[in-house]
């Protein structure tokens, strides 16, 4: 059966605390305070420090800053600052009502800054440090915990790299609420009255599918040209406005295979901070099995036996093809598969 | 046990046909094309024709134009068209390869005009025209198959209107790939190399829950200020930047109602074109049942008993609390629970 599973970038160790966001006196009082931790981006790359193992999964760390080291970075015009939120108590606080500020959970911060990265390197005590540049593939060596906190701090930060305009007029924005809003400058703005989505982070929903063969024991994949050699992974792609989930499955199957969709069930879901995605992981029964692809983005797709599935994610060495990694919602789908009963 | 549900906004009756998006000479030959069919829209709301029967569901239509009827529009510089897609054929298309033109399904577009609304309603034969002025309440009376347009439409032009200008310079931006992209005018722009979010459309992904007390037979509904007296709803809220699906469920439950949850399943999901949201429904079990409502966002929350639910959904006359209407996701969530067995 269909058992929840937890996805790499999906572990949430920080509670957000999102009504304290608005608080400035309490947000001043733990930026202070000498037990919140702050994460330096660079480039919207987070500081970390890599062993000589470089490459083993989990052993990229990232770099801890309290805000004494930190105190003059958050001075300059353009840092921006977010919060993250506070640690989780792994027990509930005792029966005492009595909120003692020494007692709270230390509490989490992102810092983007232009400044330039080597510089930015000093400030740290340990040597192995850096800023990786391959998000796609160097964030995926976080630990589980980390990765969760990277996630929503990778994506914030982008947004406000991307959105420092406002989109309604053009005028500049400023951050606020602890870095979860920007607002126009320009007081007439219509974006200044009621609520807009102009205003908030943007998350992008994406649908990825492991479509099945009608016959239960084949599943589609598909190479794009840009991936590394032999590898072949789920068919994916944004949803559309004005759409559901499941018709944007169906649509973005044809799309690229030529396949056509029937029954959709949704598995999982993962946060893809790169920037700022939500992966909505689905199977997806075939009614159809002819493959024409769409070459501007699908340079061959394929119907893979289950056996051959099982070899490649199993038996190792030099298998006929490879799949994403296991931090990637893809690999999860495809494993999955193989663990349940062909019949949805 | 869980069967697909259809909901309102949801049925695509046009092929998006994306990738013509992009192919001038076939986008233009189908906007001259005779048999088009295009929507009018004044601040965001479609033309409609309303029989003398107002309310009664399904009764609202949208007012079709052919090129001749529109065109003068297409040539005013604050139009904005969108391409919609084609008539799907119910049947596949006859054996032969040969693509006919004049066999061709019909092409929909949806144009956004700033014209006086007052003129525009002058352009339609019928006498019973009007843009509705509440979307919320007023665009929940049209067919299925027509409201599933509207959603696409109206959720496009609205991103047009507030995303006017780039957000990464400020700079003006123009429509492209059929009304489907922005681009910024700036050459020299961050946004003009590489692919990014800022010259698409935005979804925001909601998630919408109805909580089940631990004991299986009462649901968790909430009221908000603005709420028609007696009507109770779903808690929802929107997806954050680095979350799961599963993991706002439980944010935003907690931080509304002060309930805590286990286990999420995923129902169904909707777009809600007001303007550009896709709600994500859920069923989530409490694992706790003390109420602290969010007083900002909830004015009460509520366990109600099965039975009241039933009673309310199917008695009619004066129940002592009502429900949004079937046309929302939270509606048929709530449907849908007292439909299932209690037992997830
Ligand atoms: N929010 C978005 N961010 C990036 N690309 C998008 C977005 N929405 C649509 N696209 C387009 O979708 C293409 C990727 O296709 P797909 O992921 O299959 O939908 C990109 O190359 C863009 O042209
Ligand atoms: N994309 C968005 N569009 C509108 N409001 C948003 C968005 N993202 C966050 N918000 C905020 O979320 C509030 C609604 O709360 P909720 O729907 O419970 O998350 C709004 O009043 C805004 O302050
Ligand atoms: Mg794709
Ligand atoms: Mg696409
Ligand atoms: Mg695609
Ligand atoms: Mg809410
Ligand atoms: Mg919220
Ligand atoms: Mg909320
Ligand atoms: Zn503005
Ligand atoms: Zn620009």
């Amino acid at each position: 059966d269909l058992v929840p599973q937890e996805n790499y970038f999906s572990r949430e160790t920080l509670d957000r605390l999102s009504a304290r966001r608005t608080d400035t006196e309490w947000m001043e009082a733990r930026q202070r305070d000498e037990d919140s931790v702050y994460l330096l981006f660079s480039s919207l790359s987070p500081m970390v420090s890599c062993p000589e193992d470089q490459g083993s999964e989990g052993k990229m760390k990232l770099c801890r800053f309290r805000y004494e080291a930190v105190r003059d970075l958050l001075q300059e015009p353009a840092t921006v600052l977010v919060f993250l939120g506070v640690e989780r108590r792994k027990k509930p606080p005792s029966s005492s009502q009595t909120q003692e500020a020494g007692q709270e959970p230390p509490a989490w911060f992102a810092v983007g800054s232009d400044e330039d990265a080597a510089e930015l390197l000093k400030r740290c005590r340990e040597k192995s440090c850096l800023f990786p540049r391959s998000p796609n593939r160097d964030l995926l060596q976080l630990s589980e915990d980390e990765a969760g906190v990277v996630a929503q701090a990778r994506s914030v930060l982008a947004w406000h790299s991307r959105y420092a305009f406002c989109a309604t007029c053009g005028s500049s924005t400023r951050p606020e609420e602890a870095g979860h809003k920007r607002s126009c400058l320009d007081s007439n703005c219509r974006s200044r009255r009621g609520v807009h989505n102009t205003c908030y982070p943007r998350v992008d929903p994406v649908v990825i599918m492991l479509v099945i063969h009608p016959d239960g024991n084949q599943c589609l994949l598909g190479r794009k040209k840009i991936f590394p050699a032999g590898m072949f992974s789920c068919l994916a792609g944004f949803i559309e406005p004005g759409e559901t989930m499941e018709e944007a499955v169906r649509r973005e199957t044809e799309e690229e295979s030529g396949v056509k969709v029937g029954h959709v069930q949704y598995v999982s879901s993962q946060p893809w901070p790169m920037p700022s995605s939500l992966m909505l992981g689905c199977l997806a029964v075939a009614t159809t099995t002819d493959i024409k692809v769409d070459e501007n983005e699908i340079e061959e797709a394929r119907w893979f036996p289950r056996q051959q599935v099982i070899d490649s994610l199993f038996r190792g060495e030099a298998p006929a093809f490879v799949f994403p990694p296991r931090q990637t919602i893809a690999h999860q789908l495809i494993r999955h598969w193989v663990g349940i009963n062909s019949n949805l």
